[in-house]
């Protein structure tokens, strides 16, 4: 009986399939100690984690501060600051076209096994295209997500406990809040 | 005098037109009764009816959950089954221009003479080109429109009996209630 | 053990595949006796075959002149001034990314099980996607060929012998012959 | 000690910077009394001032009714009315990626000394490119806005003491309230 | 009866036509004393010339070595330098659909009346859209041609002569000469 | 005095610059041996080397047979495979807007210092950009080319020895000889 592999990959790369592989994609604006935990405990899991930056185009926007560039960084300090170091990072573009967008994030990695996600458009789609997809638990969801980190660096308040001690570093040497408050500013005219 | 033809088409390609075509511009997110009344009674009226597929690139949105193919088989199967065969189905891609955004879509079907639409942007545009342009009567508004039948499915109330028969059916095969719901679940994290 | 037919269209909807379709994909710069010979044949033996029209964004150049639009008229006429109505026409614009080509054409058609191309890239994308890949034989290669009836429009010759009737027409129409000898003069200039 | 220019510009282009050039970046929907008195005072100060007009693909929406073609038009002829020759005028296409946009505007104008914007987003991208960026003061802000505009159009207010004379002109040959009106009637159906 | 008129532009903006336009599209790979002879007598017979600076977006390669805006740059200072101030410059970015290009540069320009060109698919296209288009005699055609331009440029030869003394001016200042050799240069592996 | 890295990057990321960073950017199709040495030296200098994966949208091409997924692939399992780890992996599109590119990789990825490249228009845009660019030398470059690698492949010569062992595995896994040879069948018809 075939094995359920034959679905997961483009074409015959598939069978190149021997290291455990598995994908978690988000946007990490910013990658807080919510995303940190999920990924060191999958990391020691598999053998690979490819990890994916979505919307990677965007940045500078109230919701979208940092580039995928400086979330590369924030990422691979972290990870690296611990001594990890089983990990890819590929930045992926919006298409907005969610029918094509499987097979655009499949042409740009490696082949992968499991599917991590939060994101329920996500989710769906991976298990249309017959992949296994797993929701990991995020511990005090309320606290550890980007939103809320955005909304304290706004407001001023301690932002710094909720992202590791790597992604400080990267935000204060870009002026990170500074340009998230610059852009808060409501516009003059237009 | 010349005609009003000459504003039309595409260059010398509007000497073509002899059978009577009319263009009809929809989302069919997804096809319901609504629709299909107008164009059976078009279809009665002309001698081919081009159904344009909007928004073709859109599915697995709340707004939007059907592929262009989904919906091209919505629309395909419920006007065969009444023994309707003189129309034509392009999907037609957004292209975020509205200025160029009727040459976009003469460049992709046959000429047509009249064009059917109830939505005012498409009507401006069109009339700015120099086409007729009219908007159908749509009986029972409230019930048959897309938001109401989307609406339905999310609530667990009675979406069938919005559609034709063979709408259902495809919906049910490709499990559509439930990707729409799956959809529909707040993002746990991010 | 799963069939095959796991892995040919997108996600859940295979399912609905009750109709044995057919995809033929190609150019038709022009529609020419070759295709039409090809597709009569299939849609003799399919419930429906599916035409898709590649490239659809190119027209007004050498080797593409037409639009798709001029290219839809060509095709429906031809197979409907012979009695055949169980055929669809589909637009597909080019994504200059073949890894992804497939899914594209997937999302804006309805599931099909089997592939007829002669193009080579054609036939190996959808391959590697698990599809049935035929490639039909074409009678006469050398003299039905795009490229062929090109040369005799260029060169003053007898092209109307290599087209279905419905094609002469169209072509005359919309002086296809004249638009293609003015793309063909030398810049004067830049 | 390298003077600031050096960051200013794309490659060695910058060093024919020998005219005082500044940049003006608005959407103009429409052009109105406070971006005239604005680049009068500018166009006064400079040897040349290029005025991009932003978001130029978008048109025949209520937020943005007017095509890039018909704000050129506005502007130029409110300027040549008032004897200005010293202008620019650019239109800038949306590329949704805030990280490459000052490099796309770099590569279509003329090298500029000093940007002069209302919009928070363009003043943060330029600063972080290393431009001297300045916020004109707007007298009468709320009246002098492009949304008030607008407003008064719909309302059938008195919208044409907002606006240079030349404007009013142009809207009235381009029936532009009407098309206003139009766009915002409600979705009939759909 | 109609005038000629109503196929020009784009919807009722027509009627704004009050001055005499004429548009005129090119490369301006560099620009060149060809253009500028041209260009000068049209400027000398309307009441504005529009400039469209064609394949916007190319720039550093071997036939298109400058970028939008340094070819900006050549042609204002050419014009200016003789006082000839009734002119506008459009950068056109390619669309790579010819069949809606003529509506993208309607959508980015004031309307004109009539069009130059010595490229045959520009005139083609404007042509098949009722416009009134005029190739240009081009004196000592050889001689002043972007194409010979670059080859002089590239053998050391006298370029100098074929372009306006402003163009040297901005070329030189650019580096352009030294970017058109190292472009020329082999890849040395991949 | 400043110094240099205040062009080097991102508006006020660079300040974070404390590794030395390396860029080599290539093609790699596919990653043979001459990459292998160069990328090699270069990651025993610095502290990370960035390696963009060029036109990573191409694939099932003559010219560009492999998916960026499966490059990815090749390129890690070959560093791996030595004990090297302060590498990271970027795919990069084409934007084919050579004016905005460098923009574009730099909000891709993390700062950089230097640049290493053998392709002249990569050198000349880097350059521009105000970037230290240098071109490694290449041993042996006549067989330690993406291309010979690919003649062999068609040939069925030994390509084998070109590459690094993780490559010959990488492309044995995918059937990769047989893609090329089916891509470089002559297009039967069309």
């Amino acid at each position: 009986m075939p094995s359920c592999e034959g679905m997961l990959g483009f074409g015959d790369r598939v069978k190149t399939v021997k290291e455990k592989r598995a994908l978690y994609i988000g946007r990490f604006q910013p990658y807080h100690k919510g995303h940190h935990a999920v990924i060191r405990e999958i990391a020691s899991e598999v053998d690979e984690i490819i990890i994916c930056i979505g919307s990677a185009q965007r940045s500078h926007e109230i919701e979208n501060p940092f580039t995928a560039g400086e979330r590369y960084l924030m990422i691979s300090k972290s990870l690296r600051a611990e001594g990890i170091n089983n990990f890819y990072i590929v930045p992926i573009l919006d298409v907005n076209w969610n029918a094509v967008w499987v097979s655009h994030v499949e042409s740009l990695i490696p082949p992968v096994q499991v599917v991590y996600t939060n994101n329920p458009l996500t989710e769906r789609l991976f298990k249309e295209r017959g992949y296994e997809v797993r929701t990991p638990m995020l511990f005090n969801r309320k606290s550890f997500s980007g939103s809320e980190v955005r909304r304290r660096m706004l407001c001023g308040e301690n932002w710094e406990e909720l992202v590791p001690p790597a992604v400080v570093e990267v935000i204060r040497e870009i002026s990170g809040v500074e340009r998230l408050r610059e852009l808060a500013k409501s516009d003059k005219a237009e």
